[in-house]
């Protein structure tokens, strides 16, 4: 897998032509699970080093969408935000110029499910078909092929893209027929994981500043009615006073920005996902925007956060 | 069990005589995991159908804590609060006037740490034994004598105890020496427990907003990164539309206001737990105090809750 030479499709690869537009830490594990499943992938980012990268692993890289799509029935778009989003795709030299009819485009970054439902239209309308499908699971699960999908779109895209969601995902979720819903489920999951990684930490500061030890209050609660998925996920890089971004500060800015935009857009309310927007918002101002999202914590005041023991080394 | 004759100490019970003060649905479950244990077993509530019901099940009622104190070596207190704690103990007719020294009172309410590390101070000059030990898993982990204990206190207290925690614990931490550490633990235990539920109160109503199906949301959120104990245990009294409450939104105005008092006496600001108190100050003021706590989702306005399916039989 790490010899220099790209694995072209006459390398021996066989089944539908597929690729990955977007690789960052997500993409690129996508990416290496579509090329472990033996399938042909060809990708595309904008930086030239993460295609370098990704053909050290046996993609074939290309220079622009268009390129990507020319070759492939299927492409996952795995970039940052919606108008990263749209540019793949409508954009000059984007996969709608150059995607045969039929094809289908698997959309998966975090995005208003407005924004997914008008875009699916759009898609629909050049042609080809839209699965609404944002992931969750992180980095790791993304490298090994064991992501969960949230997606929505019609049975004959399901149908085309199944050996991809296969190489992809260890959960699919097939939450309808119409783009956008899948956006919404992911909405709803990125509120709630923002405002448990905002409690963790917050909680985890009491602690701290209470007396506690904070490694048995992580053992307890773990154990106890007070325990989340993020929890049990992040109060680990607390504890070891390890902010390397797994995933940063500034993904919750955005992902929490998005719940409330979408929510102000049909007038309703969100007290406590407010208030965790606004402890990213000043861990950013504060400058930690870019470390790891349990870094919210340095939001607490007066407490002294365990030590980073690489330090010590 | 169930017949009407009480079974005293004489009628084969042996082992350590113990006591609960407190028969509500937390302290009854404790006293019957103590009888399933075959120890001798009395009790107080200052309810005398709660001691009814005790008896049915077994044990020997008294007409006061300090009645209930003289005969046994160890009490477990589970009333509602500090107050009901204190009067138990100190007092006319309580505990410290008539438990020999050396024996031990375990305090189980959740009680704010200062108020525990005091308390104990004035326990042992009394010369008994105190034990700070706040519990979590609900009423039916009580039943089942399946607790997580959240504890403090001398080392010989917890040699004495050792059949009864055995009794009614599936985990007992020792959080240390002295009263105050175990209550520590549960406060950061019960701002996460109450931020949860509200936080899965806000989500599952933006997602009703949103036309997402609530079964779905449910299924999809409870396996993946957005998940939390209390999302998995609670959103199923929302879908069911039953708010019977096993654990009212009262308790948690009340332990959410004890979390943000304990955190202003150390001058340490909680602004997403201030944010979940209000949302649950609001529910019990819209008159839902009683209801389940998971009534919280009933303070967002203009969507329709899953009806509760029993009106329909």
């Amino acid at each position: 897998m790490n010899d220099k030479t790209p694995m072209r499709p006459e390398d021996g690869r066989t089944g539908m032509p597929v690729a990955v537009i977007g690789l960052g830490s997500m993409g690129m594990g996508v990416a290496r699970s579509l090329l472990r499943a033996g399938l042909p992938v060809s990708g595309y980012d904008v930086r030239p080093e993460a295609c370098r990268r990704f053909e050290d692993f046996g993609g074939v890289a290309a220079s622009s969408p268009g390129e990507v799509g020319r070759g492939c029935r299927a492409v996952v778009i795995l970039v940052v935000n919606a108008e990263q989003t749209e540019e793949a795709i409508f954009g000059a030299g984007g996969l709608a110029e150059s995607m045969e009819p039929g094809s289908v485009i698997v959309t998966s970054a975090t995005v208003p499910p407005a924004f997914a439902a008008g875009l699916g239209q759009r898609i629909e309308s050049a042609g080809l078909y839209n699965i609404d499908a944002p992931v969750s699971g992180g980095v790791k699960k993304a490298a090994e092929g064991q992501l969960t999908v949230m997606a929505s779109g019609p049975a004959a895209a399901f149908e085309r893209c199944a050996p991809l969601f296969e190489a992809i995902a260890a959960k699919l979720y097939r939450l309808g027929e119409r783009p956008g819903q899948g956006s919404t489920v992911k909405m709803i999951n990125q509120l709630l994981a923002g405002v448990h990684i905002a409690a963790a930490a917050e909680a985890m500061a009491l602690g701290i500043k209470a007396g506690a030890d904070p490694a048995t209050l992580y053992e307890v609660i773990g154990n106890s009615a007070g325990s989340s998925w993020m929890f049990q996920n992040r109060v680990p890089h607390i504890l070891a006073g390890d902010y390397t971004p797994l995933s940063a500060v500034n993904i919750f800015v955005k992902d929490l920005g998005l719940v409330l935009d979408s929510a102000r857009k049909l007038t309703f309310p969100l007290p406590l996902t407010a208030a965790a927007h606004q402890i990213f918002l000043g861990a950013a101002a504060a400058g930690h925007g870019g470390e790891d999202d349990s870094a919210v914590i340095k939001m607490y005041p007066g407490i002294e956060l365990p030590k980073d023991r690489k330090d010590e080394r």
